[in-house]
């Protein structure tokens, strides 16, 4: 049997991956008087007075909504509300295994922005904070955006920033491995869709270098008359030289490869054209956009990919339960540039530079300091900065 | 200390009365990806193909949504969504701890009908069910309804609903103890909101007999002038003689008492103004209409209240949790009004004949064979009539 035999007869037994309990004993009327009615009055009235009490009386300061339309979920695109809920259960899941943090999976049927919008908002005073999840682009942006606006708890979309974190730590440890020093790098992007432009917006808050994006139709550049609005204000930033072409032209001379794009893509011959001792992020799932071992005899010096069987994973458990974990224990009112930031760092020196390898650039999600370092980073970062 | 105090303190202590588990293992990497990628794709796709595997694959059938807009939280009034999440969570505690059933506490923050139908129906796909909770009247009615018509799961307001079904099964016993028989009942409401309507409306099914409601007015009569929509429909149907006046007035020779209303507001001469071995629930909260003491010294036969400290409290976890397991367990799309009738019998007769008595008319809350004979009564109702 292969995982997904496996999957569906244990989720089938499982029924269902969280269950919700209750903390307090009710077993007679005693305690049910202090749980309910009339007790329960007391910290209702209190709450009334101050609703941030809510953080003091009850769950919210622990809770995370896991909120998705369904139409992006995995690599399986728009599989509808329904569908999507196994990989939002999961999701629920590893926020407790991860990081204690009690969180419901909650799907929106509905695809329209103004819809989702207003949904999630409406009983966003439920939650300490909120995670989108497979949302598909561009309708992840503006949903985002709008929703860090007009709610005061974190609200994060996970498939962008999550991987662009850890991708970016990633790369910066490659960038220990193989001497390269961030700045002047030549990084070639396959794939700029909400992964790909939210990677490279966060290698810009790390200088790395130029950036060049290659859409299906190849790289993208000012003045292209293909592009969509995200490609069209991202050709304004990247691609210094404004080069045309195709991939393949792109990734000649490069430093840096990463893919969030297509299984296969990439050839020997392309990574050969690359800069000396380059580094490949090749994070299409599960079938990379090279596979390691064709990346590495072509001279790759670090590869990463998304697969749990090859080194240098990007795992999402790396990043989002420390960052909510960070976020819920200072009480943060948003999740802000400067606390992804720190995010980076933390993830990256999880692992001690004696330490670092081709093959061990980005910590296991199972180190139990990952989720440790990153809350505390994100913590810190938003005391220093943006109470 | 009294419950108020106790309950602030354990409120404090406890920051939330509920927590997320995770029911599988995700210790490492093999287990992540059955119980997460890419395992998770094939219960995903086996839903994409037909929905209702998701009762299959997910926990929505026994997921049931908790949900307010903080609009009339217990007695306090509209103290606004994050103020009435103590009592959504208690309820959820309530749901765990009497059906073991999985229930999470959501807070819509707005007042308007349509916002919040639509709101609670975009989210609805997540549940097995919907308990709606402490909505005010006369919103609370137009939001059940259109609910109900939108949503192909169940959708139950339990202040209506709950206390009219346990409120009923009372009844039903106390007429046994006291001989009295249905059919020509006279029957007296004080109070005409969104409880006093529902228990009415209940006691219709079941023919009890000539119902006079009486609202802060007085009696409500069909071409009163003060009369809102509600209490105008119920004109129509209630005061066969079309009677006018004040609740004594309403008293005098009646069978049944039924008080919704507020504390004190039923003397001694009014119960014994009553018809001989008269039937008194006196429900308003924490202080009833009238004292059980006072009520049986004026001559009451049978005295109920809402408070755990007297015989026969009327008790909402009686009803919820029995008709949401049975609703759940038949995968019913509702809750029909048969089975909210077979729910009124199988509370009736969780007390055997020969264990009835004037303080023994309703079973304890804490009695196990409640949820288990209300359960397999809802769900055969479910079955026998509306598959």
């Amino acid at each position: 049997m292969d995982y997904k035999e496996i999957a569906l007869k244990k989720h089938e037994e499982w029924k269902g991956k969280l269950s919700v309990e209750t903390k307090v004993p009710i077993t007679n009327k005693e305690e049910l008087s202090v749980a309910y009615t009339p007790g329960v009055a007391a910290p209702c009235l209190e709450i009334e007075k101050d609703e941030s009490l809510a953080y003091t009386y009850t769950g919210k300061g622990n809770l995370v909504a896991v909120i998705t339309d369904g139409t992006a979920v995995l690599g399986l695109g728009d599989i509808g509300p329904c569908a999507g809920m196994p990989v939002m259960e999961g999701k629920c899941a590893l926020f407790k295994a991860f990081a204690d943090i009690d969180a419901v999976p909650i799907c929106i049927d509905s695809k329209d922005t103004d819809t989702i919008v207003n949904t999630v908002y409406n009983i966003s005073k439920s939650f300490g904070g909120i995670n989108l999840e497979d949302i598909s682009a561009p309708r992840c942006f503006e949903i985002e955006r709008r929703l860090i606006e007009m709610c005061d708890i974190p609200v994060f979309h996970d498939d962008q920033h999550g991987t662009a974190i850890i991708t970016t730590a990633g790369i910066l440890n490659a960038l220990k491995v193989t001497g390269k020093t961030a700045g002047n790098l030549k990084i070639v992007f396959s794939g700029a869709g909400a992964a790909g432009i939210s990677i490279a917006k966060m290698f810009m808050r790390f200088d790395l270098g130029d950036i060049i994006l290659c859409g299906s139709k190849g790289i993208i550049y000012e003045g292209a008359p293909y592009n969509n609005t995200q490609q069209e204000a991202m050709a304004k930033i990247t691609n210094k030289h404004n080069i045309k072409g195709s991939l393949a032209d792109a990734m000649a001379g490069a430093d840096i490869f990463i893919g969030v794009s297509k299984p296969g893509i990439v050839t020997e011959d392309m990574i050969k054209s690359m800069a000396e001792n380059p580094i490949v992020f090749a994070m299409s799932n599960p079938v990379p956009e090279i596979m390691p071992d064709l990346a590495k005899a072509a001279g790759a010096a670090v590869v990463g990919t998304g697969r749990s069987d090859f080194a240098n994973q990007v795992n999402n458990v790396i990043a989002f339960p420390g960052i909510f974990r960070g976020a819920l224990d200072c009480r943060a009112k948003r999740i802000t540039e400067d606390m992804k930031k720190a995010a980076v760092l933390a993830i990256a020196n999880v692992i001690p530079e004696n330490e670092l390898s081709p093959d061990y650039v980005l910590p296991d999600g199972f180190n139990p300091r990952v989720v440790k370092e990153v809350a505390k980073a994100v913590s810190s970062a938003w005391k220093e900065n943006d109470r």
